[in-house]
This record gives C-alpha cells, structure tokens and sequence, in this order.
C-alpha cells in the first residue's frame, strides 16, 4: 500500500500532508560546485547508509540517472522527487520507503532533501518521521550548519530550519465562489505560499491547493508547523462552511453538477488530463459531502497520480501519443469507478 | 399504444411520416369568414360524424376551447394539433384515433385538416389512412373543388391536391458534417422544404429536420409522395455513408460523445430542453449505430415530445417554472434510461 491509498484525518479537504528539510553535508561543496566524483561519493554513501544497517530492508534506493524519462517523470507525478530532482544533471537518487511515505533525495538542490508524505493532515506524524531520519543522517555525515544561520542551504529561502511543510487541500468552494485570490492573499500575507498540484509554478489542476510555510529563518520547526497547522485547520473550516452556503443555495446545482461528472467520468471514452482533473474535483466534492457512496476518496487520491501522462506511458511501459494517453486515462477511471460501484 | 412507440421501416434515421390534406366544405365560407354559428355547425356536425356511426368507437373528439393552455400545448408537442389550431380564436378542435395516429383538425387554416402520422418511413400506409377518410368525409359532406385548380384551400400554396408529405429525419452526420446546408438547398430546387421538429420557423433541435413537399398544383397526389419518397430515401442513405464516414475517420471521437451522452443523461439532476434534445439525438445515433444496445428507438422517439415544457407540466398537473421544468425533465430522462438498462 502506498501512502496516498489510505485516508488521513480532514481527509474530505486535506488530501496530503509533506514535511521536507533542505540538508548539506559539511565535507562537500554544494551541488553545482561539486565534482562529478564527490557527487559519486555521495550518493554512494548516502544510499548505502540508507538501504544498509541504518534503514534496514524497510528502504531501496532509485538511481534516477539510471532511469528512463518515463519512469522519472512518473516519480514526479507521484510526488516521490521533485521536478527538480528530474530534470538536473549528473550523479542523483533517492531513497524510497516501502509504502512510499518517506523520500530522501539526494544530489538535487541540496545535498539532501528528507521528505515524509502522509494522507490528510498529520504535520505531527510527517515532523516525527523526517526528525528521526535527520538525527540519523546528522549522527554519521554532520551537516553544514552555522550557529548565526542555522541550517546550511543552496538557497537562502531555505536557510535557517531548511524545513518546507505543506499541506495540500481540495479547495473546490473557494474556487467558485471566488474566495481563493482572497485566502492566497491572506495567507501571502501571514508568510504561506498558496500553490498548484506539483507546486511552483503549476497550475491548480482540479481544484488543489498547496499550503506551505515559506520563512525558515526566525521561526522554530515547532513554530512554523504549528502556525500552517492553525491556518489549514481555518482555511477547512472555512472551505465546509463555503460548500455549506453553495449547497443551501442550490442543492440541484451541486448534486446535478456532481453527478454529471459522475456519469461522464464512468462512460468517457477518451478525456484529457485537465477535464479529467476538474471532474475529479467534482466527484470528490460529491464524495466528500457524502452525496456519492461507495467511492473511497483514498481511491480517487491513488487515482490522480495514475492519470497523469508520464504515469500512464510507464504504466503501458512505452510513450504514447497525446490521443492514446487520453483514451487510457478514461479507461482507467472508467475501471476504477466501475469496481467502486 | 401511441404511434409514435413503434419503430417503422428505415426507423433508424426516419423517425416518423405524417400525410395531411387540407380540405374545405362547400356549404361554409373560409374560416375567418365563418360567423360563430357557422364554426360551432361545423365543428358539432363533422365530430359527430367521425365519433359516430362513421368512424365508431374508434375516435373521441377533443374541444380544443375547452382545454387549458398546458393541455393544448402538450398536444402540439406530441404532434396531435398544428401550433396554428392551438393559438388561432374561435369554435376549433380535433378528431383523434385510439392511437392517435389519426388526427381531424376542424376550423384550423382550411375547415378540416386530415392527418395521419405513422413511425419510420411509410408514406403509402399514411395516403391509404387519409385517402379513405377523405373518401368517407367526400361522401358526406362535399368539398370545395375547382375543376381548374383542384380543392379550394385557404392559403394559395395549398391550392390542388392540399396535399402536405412530410417524413422527419434524423440527420446528425448531415449536422456535423455541415452538409445539412446543401441539402437545405438542393431540396429546395426541387420543389422540398426542410424544417425544424415543429415545422415552419421552428429549430431543427436534436438534428431532427422534416422534409416535405411544397408543391399542389401540377403534381398528383401519387407523383408527389413518390418524389418525396426517392429524394427521402437518398438522404436516408447519404446520412448513412455520411455516419461511416465519421465513424471510419475517427472512431473514438463518435464511441466517446455517444457515451458521454449517455452518462449525462442517466445521471444529470436538471437539463434544460436544448441540452436534452442534443444529447438524446446523440443518444439515438449511438443506437441507431448499435453502439449502445438495449434502449429501443421508440422509446426515445416516445421521450422527445415528453420532455418538451407543455408536456412536463401537463403530466405534473400544474404550471411549473422552468427550472423546475428541467428537474422533471432529467428525473423523466433518467428513469427512462434506468429502466432500459
């Protein structure tokens, strides 16, 4: 089981919860400076330490240089590596627990990138999971660490805790009614970035929303996590009462729009990514509210990194044109929906 | 059983012949030019005939000025009255067969309006209908005739034989293709309108368009039905290749709007009529090609003139306002198709 097919608390809104620290070792130049031996090096060590006696058999090590573009891109869509991670050059990797939930990057931005990824949210659980490892890792490689700076990175948004915690939400409410230029705003304001699915950058496909601490200087891990827990507990509030009010106002709306979704979603024979996202929304709104049974929305979670190009081509195990991918996507939902009914 | 619940010959793409002659009695002036006395004589004296000894137990007579507006409109969906009887003033009303298949109009345009109404493409069995009531009405009541222009009718253009063949065709391909404007054309030239679902003026709503003879003067009763019926069954065929060809060129595209149809109209909680009739001729494609099996054409032919407003409402009893029109009108559409699958 991977980490996305089991549901987490808030799991109606807050599908996941990641908790990341940037890390750099004191015996290496960062990356970008280092040699293509000294990335070598570490990446053989780290991976070695990882998957040897530290992790045990609980962790494997992927060799992204190794893989073909399908594969990483597929990595990507599944939040195991960052799209930084994919596209740079030279010596990287990562480490992967069994289930998926924990990631550490190795040679991407910085030298170490430990990620923990759970369903809902559970800042507490990702900040236990990613401390332990950092205890480990900093017991046998010492970091690179200031006592003015804190934490060591490449770039100085990170400095200081070099902790990135986010939450993803399904904010459908708030895109309707309009309300989310006002909560990005807001939440700019009080210090988080409000992002799309595969954050910087991309687009808030389906209605999701990444929620991350952007200050690691001045704050303490506790702090930070502790603050962006508070603002996604309100900002789900908020999102409830937001459905609530559109519900009240046109119960027909929402249960007709939902159940066309349903009803293309179960019989399309080809869709594209973004209409399939912006059903997807639909459909989960309609799960989340209890208007549709029998469709577990850990499903729909495992379904979201399976309908997306590179996830689809790596499945099939060769590339495929738009037009085909698009007919393999409606097939998968198709399948999935018609087992869940 | 109403006409229209049975499939015809070429049922596929014909979805229904209707024959009327336009007749007038010698013994009364044009409508228009009728005291009140004369229309109440009229109409009493023709619907007595037909409920009576001539037509039996077979016919029941409908004052149109007794029925209240839903009543008269629904009729006018369902093909039973012309949109004329129903808005015109005055003494007026309609002689209907068990199945309404038959259909008398007295004091609409001409004094009496002779129709019968059959499904598919079935011109001869439609003329043999109106020829013998013509006959029997004849007999009893003596026409307007010129024996230089043939029956006196109101409107010029009716002039000769009074005789109006029309066969309502489903042209979805001749839509898509844009081909649906030649064929305007090209009939036109040789002496044929085509029309929306409820004639003059009307949208062709769910590519549903009828052919009809425009020509009364010069042509006998039996040339002119032959000519409509050639010029019928090329289009059928044209339609036909026109399919394959949308088909052959691109498979997908028509398999995924034909399910996609039918996954919003087994699921959708409100439509409005428009929608509706465009996804039901999607529908009726998706049937007619047997890519959907188990829906029967002549349920959906049986669903078209439901869905309309006046009928909604007349079934519900009561004036209803159109968004709660389109509710009914997806629950009326869902439990058709819950029932056939």
């Amino acid at each position: 089981m991977n980490w996305y097919e089991d549901m987490g608390e808030y799991g109606d809104i807050a599908v996941s919860t990641r908790v990341r620290l940037a890390r750099n070792l004191k015996a290496y130049p960062f990356p970008g400076r280092m040699s293509e031996q000294q990335e070598k090096e570490l990446l053989d060590s780290i991976s070695s330490f990882l998957t040897g006696t530290a992790g045990g058999s609980a962790f494997r090590f992927v060799n992204i240089s190794d893989q073909d573009p399908i594969t990483v891109g597929s990595m990507v869509e599944h939040h195991l590596i960052s799209p930084e991670l994919a596209i740079k050059r030279g010596k990287r990797g990562v480490v992967l627990s069994e289930n998926n939930s924990v990631c550490i990057m190795i040679n991407e931005e910085d030298h170490l990138r430990i990620q923990s990824i759970i369903s809902g949210l559970n800042l507490k659980d990702c900040m236990i999971t990613v401390s332990r490892l950092d205890d480990l890792l900093d017991g046998s490689f010492h970091y690179a660490w200031s006592d003015q700076l804190g934490y060591l990175t490449h770039c100085p948004t990170n400095l200081g805790t070099g902790l990135r915690a986010s939450v993803m939400l399904h904010l459908p409410a708030h895109t309707e009614t309009g309300d989310i230029r006002a909560l990005v705003s807001n939440l700019g304001k009080l210090g988080f970035a409000v992002r799309g699915l595969y954050g910087e950058g991309s687009k808030a496909a389906g209605s999701l929303y990444q929620v991350s601490n952007q200050m690691t200087l001045g704050l303490s891990e506790s702090e930070t996590v502790d603050r962006l827990d508070e603002v996604v507990r309100n900002t789900i509030e908020r999102e409830r009462t937001l459905r609530k009010i559109i519900s009240e106002k046109n119960p027909v709306y929402l249960e007709d729009r939902i159940w066309r979704a349903y009803g293309i979603l179960s019989h399309c024979r080809r869709i594209t990514g973004e209409e399939a996202m912006n059903l997807l929304s639909d459909l989960r709104t309609g799960v989340a509210m209890d208007l549709l049974k029998n469709i577990p929305l850990s499903e729909l979670n495992k379904l979201i990194p399976d309908i997306q190009s590179n996830s689809i081509c790596s499945t099939e195990g060769k590339p495929l044109s738009e037009p085909a991918r698009d007919i393999k996507r409606a097939g998968l939902i198709r399948a999935l929906l018609k087992k869940e009914s």
